[in-house]
C-alpha cells in the first residue's frame, strides 16, 4: 500500500486554537482527520506529524524516502529561510507538493519568497485546507499516473 | 448550473505542437477537453477560452462576472508584468485560482513573480495538466461549500 | 475649431459599473459626457476613446497629431509597463497632460512609477473626475496662451 | 468666507529674478498675484507665504487647520526628503493639493520621488503657473462640492 | 526558395513620416523594399510585417516556423518587456537576429535590457538600416553555411 | 587606400586552439585571414591586432585615428569593466563596432553589461566569425555612404 | 498574581562566563535573579527561560499565553530571521517586549534588522541589564494601567 | 543637583491637541510635567525643549554638554535623515537615549531607519509616553551606576 | 575688490571647541581668521558664515551673486542630503568649491554621496584647514585666469 | 594530547547513502574515520560531531571552548544563515576552519554568502574529504607553530 | 614528473618587505622557497611567478596547460574584477586551487567577491603561508588520486 | 632636496592633442611643466610619470616610498575598479593626493565613484589643471607642516 507523509511547520499546532479570526476554526487534528480519510478513499496510507523544530523535520525528511511514497509539506515559517529543509527535501526523488494554507503572495514582502519551492514538485496555496485534499490527490495522480505529467 | 471559465494566455496554443520535449505531448485541445469532462462530473459547466492578445483576455474578464462563477486562469507569460491583467482579475467577487503547468520557483528568476497572484484566491503550480483538474475541483468546492476557507 | 483627444486605457470601461465601493457611482459615460461639455463651454471639441488593447491606443496616438491640438490620456495599467504607448507618445508635439483619478503616489509601490509621465506635459492625480475637466482646461489654456509657460 | 493657503517652498522665493532662462520671467508675486485673483473670481481668499526655513513651512502647517478650508504646497526641494513636512500636512483634514512648476519626472532621478504626495489629496505638475491656478479651482471644486469624488 | 520574415514592432511605421530630425528620413516601406531588393540578390524570398499589438507579433511567430527558414525582428519597445514574445520566439528552431536601428546601449537605462535577446541566435545594432542588411546576409550565411558556427 | 583595424581582447588568442567544444575548430589566425580576405574584396586594407594587456590595446587605440577610417574591436573579458579602453575609443571619431562571437545576453548576468557599447557606433554579436565580416561590410558602407544613416 | 516570561534567546546562557571584555561581568544568573528581585518589589512573578533550540522558544511561547501576562525577550541572534519566533509571538495578545543589551543599532547591517520587532509592543536596546529592568516596569504599569497608552 | 534635557522634535507640539485617534490624548504639556515629576521624585531637574526647527535643536545640542548630564531626545521625523543633529550629538559625552512614542518598526518602511541612532546610548520605543519616563529612570541608574553597564 | 565668501554649515562652530582627540585643536574662529589673512595676500576680501539652519544657509547663499565673486562652501552634514541647498546653488554663476576637513570617502557610507557636488566646481577634501586655503588660491586664480579652465 | 572536534551540519549525516551521482560514494562514517587517522598521525585526538539542529551545534559549541583546541565546522545550510551559530563560535578564542566538500562559489546565489566566515580563521573549499584532512594539518600547524601566521 | 606552477598577484612582490605589522615578517620570497622545498618533499616541481601586470598574468597561464600538472593562484586584487584572468584560467583542463593569505570574508565588502573562484576547483583562505602548503599537498593527492574526489 | 612624484593614468597622453573642445587646449607635457616649475618656485623636485598600463603604474607606486616625500595620482579610469591600484597606494606611508581635472561628481554614475579615495590622503578634483598646482602646494605645506592637520 502506498504511503504519503505530511510534514506540517512551526505554529501549525496552533491551528484553530487560538486567533480563530484570523486562521478560522478548523485545528490541524481536524485537517489531520480529513487527510487521512482522504487518503482512505484512495486506498493509500496518509502520515501526519509536526514540530517547531527546524533539525526536527529534517531528520523525519531523512527517513521519509525508504517509507514513504510522496511528501506534502507546509513548512510555515521555514519556507522563507530553511535551506538546511531545502536541502533535506532535494536528496528524495519523490513526488514533493508544498502546501500554504493561505496564498502568500497577498502578504507581506517577506513571505511571498519560499526557498522551499525550487526542490518541490509543485505547490497549492491560498485555498485553506482544501490545499491539502488537492495535494493527496495530486500525489495519488502522479503515482498512479506514473509521473506521465508535463514539466 | 455553475459555471466555470478557464483562461489560457499568450503561447498556450501552441502546446503539445511544437517543442513536444519541452512542453510534452498534450495538446491545449486535450487539456480543455479533459476539464469539460471533469465539469461535466461534477455537475458544472465549464467554458476555454485562449487568447495571445492582452486586451482580448481582459475584455473577456470584464464579462466573465455576470455568467461565470469561478475563474482559473493560466496568464502564460503575462503573469509577470501585466498589470492591466490583474487589475481585471480584481474588479471580479468570484472565486479565481492562478495555474502554472510548470513550477515557476524552479525557471529563470523573471518567471518567479507573478503580478497576478495578490488578486488570485490561490495558485496550483507544477502539476502539469492536473493542476487544471486540481483547479476545477477546487472551485467547485468553495462553491458548493460557500466559501468557508480559511485566509 | 480646436480638437483634443481623451484616451482612456485598460479597465477604465468598468468605472461605476462595478465595485462602486472602491471606484464610486460615476461611469466612463459620465465622465465623458462632462469633458465634453466642458469642451462645448470652452468652444472646443473633445474626443474620447477607451481601449484595453495595448495596440489599438497606440495606433489612435498615431493618428491623434494630425486631428487634434491636444492629448488627455488616463493609461490605466498601462502607465506603469507600456514603454511601446511611451514611445508613440514621444512622437507627438502637442500638449500632453496624464491623468489618474486616485493619487498613485499613495498606492502599492509598483503604481508609483509611471514610464509615461517623461514624455507628457504634465500630470494630474487624485482628483477624481475633476481631473480630466482640469486637463482640459489647461490644455485650452496652453493652445490660447502659445505654450508660453514655464518649462 | 473659505480661506485657501499657498505653501512656497526653498528657493521659490528666486523666482523670474535670475536664471531666467531656466525658470522663465515670471516672479514669485506674479504668481501670488495671480492666484489671488483666481480667488477672488470664485469669492474665497486665497493667502500665499514663502521660506525657505523647514521648520517654518511646518509651524505654517500647524496653525492651517483653525484658519483654512484647503492647502496648496509647492514644496521645492523638501519634496524629496522632509518627512517633517510630511507629518505636518498628515495632522491636517482639508484638500492638499502638492503642485510643481516643472513635470518632475522629467528631471532627475532624485527628483522624481515625493515625500510629500502619499499625504497630499492630489498632485499637478510640470504645467508652469497654471498648476497653481487649476489647484485653487480644484480645491474650489472639493470645498463647494462637499469632497464627493472618486478615491 | 528560402523564406525570411521581418517583423517591425510598435511605433516603427512611423519611421521617416514624423521626427525626422531624431529618426531620420527613412520611411519603413523603404526599408523594406531594401530588404526585399537584398533578398532577391541573394535568391531568398523576404516578407516583411509590422504590428502595434503584441498579440499579433505573437500570432505571426507561430506560423513563422511552418513558413520561414528565418526571422529578423526590431520588436521596438516590446524588447524591454514582452516575455510573452520572447517565449513565442523560443519556439522557433530557425535562425532569429535581433535588429535595433539605434545603439540602444547609448540610450536611457531601461532601453539597454532586452528580454528577447537571450532567445535570438545574435544581435545587430546601432547600424540604422544597414543592420536589416547586415541581417538578411547573416541568415543568409547561416543557412547557406548550414548553421557551422561558433556558439 | 581606407583602413579597418580590428582588435582582438584577452584570450582570443587562445581561439580553435584549446576548448574545441566551447569555441569551435577555428582559430584567430583564420578570422583574420578571412576579414583581410573580404576587406581585400571590398578595395579596403584591414589589420589585426590581439593582445592580453589593457595597456597594450589603449596604446593601439590612441594611434589608431591618424592611420585608419574604422575600428572592429572585440574587447574579451574587458568589456566588462575596462572603462580605460572605453575612455580612449572615445577619443576617436570614426566608426567603431563591437563585435562578441557568442551572444553575450545568453550567458552569466557579468557579461551582460558592456561599459564599451555605449562609445561604440554598434554591436554585432551571437554570430560567431560572420560577426567580423559583417562589421567589415557595414563600417565599409558607413565610410562609402558618409555616415548617412538613422542615429 | 500577574506572572511575566523572561525569554533570553541562544548564547545568552555565555553571558559573564566568556570573553568579559566585550560582555562584561554580568551573569545571565545573575540579570534573572535582578528581574525576579525586581518583580517581587512590584508584587508579580517572573519566570525565565533561555534556550539555543528555535522549537523549544516556540514551544515555549506557545504555553505562554495561558500562563503569562506579559512577555519580555531577548531573541538573541534569532531577532535577525526567526520569522518562525515572529509568527510564535504573533498569536499572543498579551504585552511583548523585546530587549537586547546592546544599541544593535550601532553594530554590523546585519544586526540592524529585527523580524521579531513588528510582532512586539516596543523595543528597549542598548541599556544592558537594565533593559530587562525597564521592561519588568513597562509591562507592570501596561498591566495596571489596563493599556491605556498611546499607539 | 544633577540635570537632564529632553528634546522633542518638529510635530511633537501637535500632541493630544489633533487627531486623537492616532495619537490619544495626551499632550506634550502633560508628558513634560510627567517627566519633571519623575525627575522630582528622583533628585534631579528634567528640562524639556520642542522644535520644528532643525537648527534650532542643534543649537540646543551644542549648549547641552555644559549644562546637562545626560540628554533624552524624540527627534520626530528627523530620526530618519537629520545626519546634521546626528553629528551634533555625537559631540556629547553623556547618556543619550532616543524615545519613540510608537513603535517605528511596525511602520512605513521609511521609519524603520534611524540615522539618530548608532550615536545613542539605547533606544525605547513603541511604549507611548511610559519611554519618557523609563528614559528618565535608566539615565538616572547610569549617572548613579557611573555607567558601569554592558555595551 | 574682489570678494569671496565662505560659508560653513552645521556643527562647524564646535570645531575645536571639544572632541579635540577627533577635530584637533583648532578652532573655526582660526580657519576664518586663516582664510582672510590668505585673501589679504591675494587682495581680495574674504566673509565667512556660519550657521546650523538649512533656511538660513540657503538665504545667505540667495544674496551672494550680487555680491560675491566666488563661494566656497563646507556643508557639513547638510552636504549628503539638502537638495535645498544645491538648488540655492545651483542658482549662482560665480565659482563654488566644495571643501570638507576630512576625506569624507574614507569614512561612513553615507559621509560618500554628496547631493552639493554636481552644482559646485569643484571639491577639496582630506586636507583639514588646507583646503579652505587651497581653496580661496583656486578661486582667485580662475577669477584672475577669466575661467580659462578645463572643464 | 591536543583535541580537534570536527562539527557535521544539517543533511551530512545523508552523505554517501543516497544521491551517490551527486555527492559521490563516500560516507560521513568514512570521512570520520579519515580525519581520526590523520590525528592519530600526527598525536592528536580528534572528535566528530553531526546534528540537524541549531540548537545542537550551538550547545556543543559552547562547550568545545575548555575541552578543545580547535573547531572544524562544516555548517551545511546553516552556512548561510545561521548568525546564532556565527555568534557561538565568536566566543571561542581557539583555530576554527570552515570546510566545504564543493566550492560554494560556483553554485547557487544564495550558496555563495557565508554568515559564518567572517568569525572563523580560514575557510577550505572545493576540495571534498581532502578540504577535512587539510583543515586538520593545519590547525596543528596553527597550535605547534604558535600562531605565527600573517593575517 | 609533475609540475605545478604557482602564480602571485599584484603587491604581493611587496610581502614582508614594507607594512611589516599588517603583512607580517615574511616576503614573497620566503614563501616560494617554501612551496619549492614542499614540493621536493612530495617528488614534484613547483615554479613560481608573480606579476603586477594583468595581461603578463594571463599569457603565463595560457602556457601553463602544456608545461604544469596543477595551477596555484593568489590573484591579490585582481581576485575580485579580473574577469579576463578568469577567462584565462577558464581554459585549462588541470586542478586550480585559489588561495588568500588572509580570511578576504573578514575584510571590507568588496573584496568578499572573488570572479576568480567559480572557475577554480577550490579556494584556502586566512590560513597564512600555511594556505600555499595545503593548496600544493592538495593537488599533489588529487593528481595522484586521478581526481577521485566529491564536486 | 624633496621629491613629489606625479602619476597620470590611462589616455592623459592624449590631452590637449586630440578633442580640444572636450578636453580643452592644455597638453599634458605643458602641465607637467607647470608642475616642475611649480615645484622649482618651492624648493621641492617634481618627477612626472605617465602610463597607460595598470601593472606600469604599480611598479612605480612600490618604488616610491623609498625616493619620494609624496605622490599626486591622477588615476583616470582606473580611478574607478583598479583595487591593484589601491593595494599598492595603501603600501605607502607619505601624504598621497587624488587629482581629477573634471569634477567627476557631475559625470556618469560610474565615474562619480572611487576604489582609490579611501587609501589617499585627500581629493582635488574640477579644478583643471589647476587641481595638480595646488595638489603640489599642499603636499609641501603638508611636508613642511610634519603633518599637523586635522583629519
Amino acid at each position: 500500500m502506498k504511503k504519503i507523509l505530511v510534514i506540517h511547520g512551526p505554529n501549525l499546532n496552533m491551528l484553530g486554537i487560538r486567533n480563530k479570526k484570523v486562521y478560522g476554526d478548523i485545528t490541524l487534528e481536524t485537517i489531520d482527520k480529513m487527510v487521512k480519510q482522504k487518503g482512505k478513499e484512495l486506498g493509500i496510507e496518509v502520515e501526519t506529524f509536526q514540530s517547531n523544530y527546524e533539525g526536527d523535520i529534517i531528520d523525519k525528511i531523512h527517513i521519509a524516502k525508504d517509507y514513504y511514497d510522496g511528501v506534502i509539506i507546509n513548512p510555515g515559517a521555514y519556507t522563507h529561510y530553511s535551506i538546511a529543509i531545502r536541502d533535506a527535501l532535494e536528496i528524495l526523488d519523490i513526488p514533493i507538493i508544498e502546501v500554504h494554507l493561505t496564498n502568500i503572495y497577498k502578504r507581506e514582502e517577506f513571505r511571498q519568497k519560499s526557498v522551499i519551492a525550487p526542490v518541490c514538485t509543485g505547490q497549492i496555496c491560498g485555498l485553506g485546507y482544501l490545499g491539502y485534499i488537492m495535494a493527496i490527490e495530486s500525489i495519488y495522480e502522479i503515482i498512479i499516473g506514473g509521473g506521465k505529467f508535463y514539466d
